[in-house]
């Protein structure tokens, strides 16, 4: 029985994955007169007389809905609300299991960008953050640029920034390996939807001068007619040279490659033409861009993929946990720069220099350290940039 | 400490009531491709294949909202949905102990009808059920028919349905004592809000011929000028020869008074005005309409209230967990009549003839046989009246 099959028949016994439990025992008329009526009006005054109480008293504080149209559902593409709901209680079990935050699936059935804004707005009031997940590009990134501007709890497309602030924390990690720092390398990214365009804004963020991005036609620069309104914005953010040409030319003398797109894209000849000690994240899924055997034959020093069979696995399960903990631990109005910047560090501190290898860049998922010194980087982080309200 | 002050310590203590738990361990490598990728792709692609398979291998099936915009929380009103958000967690932690049903809270910043309605249809796909809650009349009762029109999955307003279900199923154990009909009794409801106007459609159904429903200002008739639109509907459907009055009016030659209202409004003088065997239901919380002792004194023959602390408490706890559980087990495309009756039917059978006396015409909340009997009822109702989906 294959992974799939046995996926199958695991979501098919259990009847999903998520389960709603009680924090507090009902079993006689005391329970329920404090847990329901009549005591539970107390509370109710409260928070009607000072809305912020609404974080002491209820659920709220740790609750967070992770919100999908179903447009973008792992490689699967467009499958609609109700078929994206295996990946969107997998997330909250995760979510649960990592972070210790209460997560609830909302699978829209819309895929107009004003009304998911205008749904999630008015959900709102019973969650402490939100969680895009699967949303189409550019789309994700006008609702989450829209939601986050409407809303005072933390947005955070996981898409987008959860793969950034991973592929930022082994790079952190790789670069030390190699003696490079980020102001003098050229990065090289395949793919310019919601990871691509994160990555992007995230190294920039970091410090990195020289990026090339190319999509399925090649590198992207500002006027090219094909170009969508994010696009147009990655190639001003990166190409300031106007360089045209495909994957092929952007790679050569590369420092750092990272694909976020399909599989079998970089060839061994196009790795070879990268510079000296050159850093390959190859994260399609489940084919890699490049499968890492190929990549260090043509002379990469240092190669990480999306899949837990090989090693250095760029997987967001590093991230979203402690990111969303910290947030909600800081009570913080906005996931920002500073608080993915300081996720990244922290998951790249996780692997001491004694520990530090070619091989081993980035922690695996179930080091449990992981997720608690994400969590109190970001709450710091979120502290400092004031956007705490603890 | 009283029962508020406990309740407010409990609350803050728990920082509220529910928790989303995982049916799945993920301990390991193995668990994390089962739950989440690569295998989650599995169900995904079936549902796509099959949109029904959402109900085999997710939660939908056993999910539901319980929606509110917080408009009319218990006796307090408008609080808003914050303020809203301890009731709804206790309705769901309720659902789970006493229905085995998954609920969410969903409290909505938007008391706009149109925005209330398409909001609820668009967060659907996740939901097995939607349980209105706490939502003012007579926006509640347009809320759920446009709902129960649009979607497939079961709509019920418990503050409407979940009451008429409970004082139904009193009032068939009653009028067995008294040896009366349900089409030769006179009805008197007290209160024409969302509970008021359930009741007087339930009791129709059921046979009731004759019926006035009163507000604050008395009898309700047709063409009063201060009719709303639900107002004037009940009007039609009770007061066929066009009744004025008052309250205590009204009261005169009845067998049975419901209120659904506000505390202290019933005078003895009123009760000893009723016919014979009367029936008196005083339903406002804390406070009711008459006092048990006094209505007694003034010569009822059987009396129930809202309260825990009095004999015969008509608490929809023991409706709403084993309707859902019934329609959810029976995949209901609706909670109809049928299955409303059954419900109501089942709650009263579960006080056999030797145990039935003035008394004891509704059993405890706590007795455990009324869910099963419940979702046993409801959901061969919903199989016979051709909603179920099994």
């Amino acid at each position: 029985m294959d992974i799939y099959e046995e996926s199958l028949r695991m979501h098919e016994k259990k009847k999903g994955k998520i389960s709603i439990t009680s924090k507090v025992a009902i079993k006689n008329q005391h329970d329920l007169s404090i847990a329901y009526t009549p005591g539970v009006a107390e509370p109710c005054r409260m928070i009607h007389k000072n809305v912020d109480d609404v974080y002491k008293y209820t659920s709220k504080g740790n609750l967070v809905a992770v919100v999908t149209d179903g447009t973008a559902v792992l490689g699967l593409g467009d499958i609609g609300p109700e078929a994206a709901m295996p990946v969107m209680e997998g997330k909250c079990i995760l979510f649960k299991e990592f972070g210790g935050v209460d997560a609830v699936p909302i699978c829209l059935d819309t895929k107009d960008v004003d009304e998911i804004v205008e749904t999630v707005e008015r959900i709102a009031p019973t969650f402490g953050g939100i969680n895009l997940e699967d949303i189409s590009a550019p789309r994700c990134v006008e609702i989450e640029n829209r939601l986050k501007k409407e809303l005072d709890i933390p947005i955070f497309h996981d898409d987008q920034h959860g793969t950034a602030v991973v592929v930022s924390a082994g790079l952190i990690n790789a670069l030390k390996i190699v003696g490079k720092s980020f102001s003098e390398i050229k990065v090289v990214i395949n793919g310019a939807g919601a990871a691509g365009s994160a990555i992007v804004k995230m190294l920039l963020s970091l410090g990195v001068k020289d990026i090339l991005i190319c999509d399925s036609k090649g590198i992207i620069y500002k006027g090219l007619p094909t170009n969508n309104w994010l696009k147009e914005e990655l190639a001003m953010l990166t190409n300031k040279n106007g360089v045209k040409g495909s994957l092929y030319d952007a790679m050569i003398g590369a420092d750092v490659f990272i694909g976020v797109s399909v599989g079998d894209v970089v060839k061994k000849e196009m790795v070879k033409n990268m510079k000296k000690d050159a850093i390959v994240f190859a994260l399609a899924n489940p084919i890699p861009e490049i499968f890492p055997d190929d990549a260090k034959e043509a002379g990469a020093r240092i190669v990480a993929t999306g899949r837990s069979d090989y090693q250095n696995q760029i997987n967001n399960v590093l991230a979203f946990p402690g990111i969303f903990r910290g947030a909600l631990d800081a009570r913080a109005s906005d996931i920002n720069d500073e608080m993915k910047i300081a996720a990244a560090y922290a998951i790249a501190g996780v692997i001491n220099d004694t520990e530090l290898n070619e091989e081993n860049i980035i922690p695996n998922v179930f080091n449990d350290k992981v997720s608690k010194k994400v969590a109190t980087a970001v709450k710091e982080a979120a502290v400092k940039s004031g956007v705490a309200r603890i």
